[in-house]
């Protein structure tokens, strides 16, 4: 105390103990860490992001997209100038603006009628899944998913305070007999699954799993949130959704454009048609939440979507088309390369195995070591090839010792040559048993 | 039982009371009746809206906008074209791709520094009020909100299960007293305020309640979460916000291109500088929540707002001029159409009394009456205008005699016509005492 005053007032410092959990949750360190790892090795070949490809991008006309949507507005909506543009720039309904195209494209599509009062427009499947969570879940239900699952729906449930249980892919979809104990054992009221090409796992549900799942929801009283992210890239054994199965409204269907359309969008969609009692359907509540979420996703962001279905004779399985053919071939190669380098899946001696889906973004490895954030250091240090850490993934404990492969975001050159370096580091940490 | 077999399946209807409450609260049911008024009275004159005048979206030009950004990623961050078509139209980071835009525009305008790890894009200002209420209150602490308040607020809380205690606004701001007490019977981490025309009840904070607020922040442990929504409409002699004052940390300033620029593009911001313990700063912790909750803000979105910024030299200030001058000429209308029409606020013997902001989209109205469902449906089908009862602004059990008139929308004839309307009304339903 030599003299001077102490300040009246103390800059603020926050502990980080006293934020959210959601906020501070390991699981974001591992993907903060991904980050930086890929920014601190930018010319290692990255397995790592799930993300479209870029080969795409060049052909996106932002202005062509939007005046498609207008002349739309203008010749099938009646709308004049001032309706066009209250339609696009100023506040809008939290239901969206291109419901109508969207049911008539899911319907066309699926097979099925779809009502567009059954839809909503959000931003990304992200926030769909996030608005079905809200609405279905209160503090004393348990929201199960299929484990792994992506991180979306776990960090959903995190950021609204509410436990996850996780259910077992057994390869063929979640293990009913895991979700039946989970359900005696806590009320659990929706289950989270991704039935063609899940992220991260690369499974795909079978016909028969799809029924016999849709048949224990009703059996569990369980709603079922399907993520349907993926099911564009099967070929042309495509199975059904889980929603165009479920004659007993046991389905909440989410889906995204981020994949088939333009990522910087924003858009996806949930199909929730289930009837309240006292009039409506899911689809109203999931509106009147979203109001207090984002209040309505960009009617820019729309209208390029709007646009791009419009360009597409109104089916999102054409708009869809060409991306899953160069999707399919990555696929394919990344399959071939892995044989090609590493070996067969099951002929390796040191324990090394991996799926071998037929569609989707993924391939899961599992190692004989822990694939573990200093692996992954090394790996991109020494070897220069980055993937992604199965553990995050995980509700459970499992992946410790699993990777994912994702081939979507790379050239087939890069795909060779990123297995190539892939087979060197195995060979160097995983010896013969 | 005449044989016909029962159905093994039946068809799911869901129970309002197993909805979230979020999705199911009166308050929603206020918006509904409120929307579902002015459609069945299409020509009525709503004073109900307090959304942008429609004048300024004839200027837009979404291609010329979005040309713009991309002209300052080639030339200012020397992006190639891939990188710029990477930037529009991939998945991108969380936090924004304006943030240096943004940080200069809020340094030059307020005359402070800005960091631009301190900000983070989010779609609109409703989730950036969301993200902060998630980040920085748990399950045991109360969201204290100046009352009346914004729906906004009062709805984020209500998504996240956080309860809420209204501290009366007494014409210059939250009552100090009342906090005070509120934060003895509570656990109040978070005081949510809008110190300059507050939707609804229009009153501005003087400098002088700006500091005591700010000590009392202190004095209290409390953050400060500031709406500078309306901040821009103030004429020249504009006060500071709340956080251009804050030497201490406390304030966390939430904004929105809403009301300067344009709806449609559904992007806000937050400006959360606050250091935490362990390293980075509030903010990172808005970014990792926000991932869990739409991912990123639409880029297509950010790049018509940076554009716009663009078009006006970097300034928030500029860009908003013209819509200031536009609301401050509505403003100054409609205070005196209902001098005109209605009488002077102090000079009616009916009880009708109105404040006289001057500033913001909003006027508060008190009658002698209940200012209910049944008299707007009066209103509308009887005297064609349209008004919105404040009850719902309300946490505490005030403002069921009041409504608010908002002059943003409407052109200076129909605000006219509108109050005229409105004096025929409350002569007829307030009679002398």
């Amino acid at each position: 105390m030599d003299g001077a005053a102490a300040p009246l007032i103390t800059p603020l410092r926050l502990d980080a103990g006293a934020l959210h959990r959601s906020a501070t949750h390991p699981d974001a360190d591992a993907m903060t860490f991904l980050n930086e790892i890929m920014a601190r090795y930018p010319d290692a070949i990255s397995f790592a992001p799930g993300a479209p490809h870029e080969s795409f991008f060049g052909g996106i006309d932002i202005a062509a997209l939007v005046d498609r949507f207008v002349t739309y507005l203008r010749e099938s909506r009646r709308l004049d100038e001032q309706a066009v543009r209250r339609t696009l720039y100023q506040y809008g309904p939290s239901r969206g603006i291109i419901v109508d195209l969207l049911a008539a494209a899911l319907a066309h599509d699926l097979g099925m009628p779809v009502d567009e009062r059954s839809l909503v427009v959000t931003v990304g499947a992200q926030e769909g899944l996030l608005l079905t969570l809200r609405v279905l879940c209160g503090g004393a239900d348990t929201v199960a998913v299929v484990d792994p699952s992506h991180v979306g729906i776990t960090g959903a449930a995190r950021l609204l305070d509410l436990p996850v249980v996780g259910i077992p892919d057994h390869g063929d979809g979640p293990d009913l007999g895991r979700l039946r104990a989970a359900c005696a054992a806590h009320r659990v009221r929706v289950l989270y699954v991704a039935p063609d090409y899940a992220n991260p796992g690369g499974t795909r549900m079978s016909l028969t799993a799809r029924h016999e799942l849709l048949a224990a929801a009703d059996e569990l009283d369980l709603l079922l949130v399907e993520d349907g992210a993926y099911a564009f890239t099967a070929g042309p054994d495509d199975l059904p959704p889980l929603k165009a199965l479920d004659t007993a409204g046991r389905v909440v269907h989410v889906g995204t454009f981020a994949k088939i359309g333009v990522p910087g969008a924003r858009v996806g969609y949930v199909l929730a048609d289930q009837p309240v009692a006292g009039g409506g359907v899911l689809a109203d509540a999931l509106c009147t939440v979203k109001s207090m979420l984002t209040v309505n996703t960009s009617p820019i962001g729309q209208a390029v979507i709007g646009g791009l279905i419009l360009q597409h004779d109104g089916s999102l399985r054409a708009l869809a088309r060409a991306k899953a053919t160069l999707y399919r071939r990555n696929l394919t190669h990344l399959l071939g390369a892995l044989r090609r380098h590493v070996g067969a899946p099951a002929g390796r001696t040191d324990g090394v195995t991996w799926n071998e889906p037929d569609g989707g973004f993924f391939v899961r490895m599992r190692l004989p070591v822990e694939a573990d954030p200093a692996l992954l250091e090394r790996s991109a240090g020494q070897y220069g090839v980055l993937w992604t850490p199965m553990r995050a993934y995980y509700v459970g404990d499992g992946g410790a010792r699993e990777l994912r492969l994702a081939c979507s975001y790379l050239s087939p050159g890069e795909i060779d040559e990123g297995a190539a370096r892939l087979a060197r580091l195995l060979t160097d940490v995983c010896p013969d048993r």
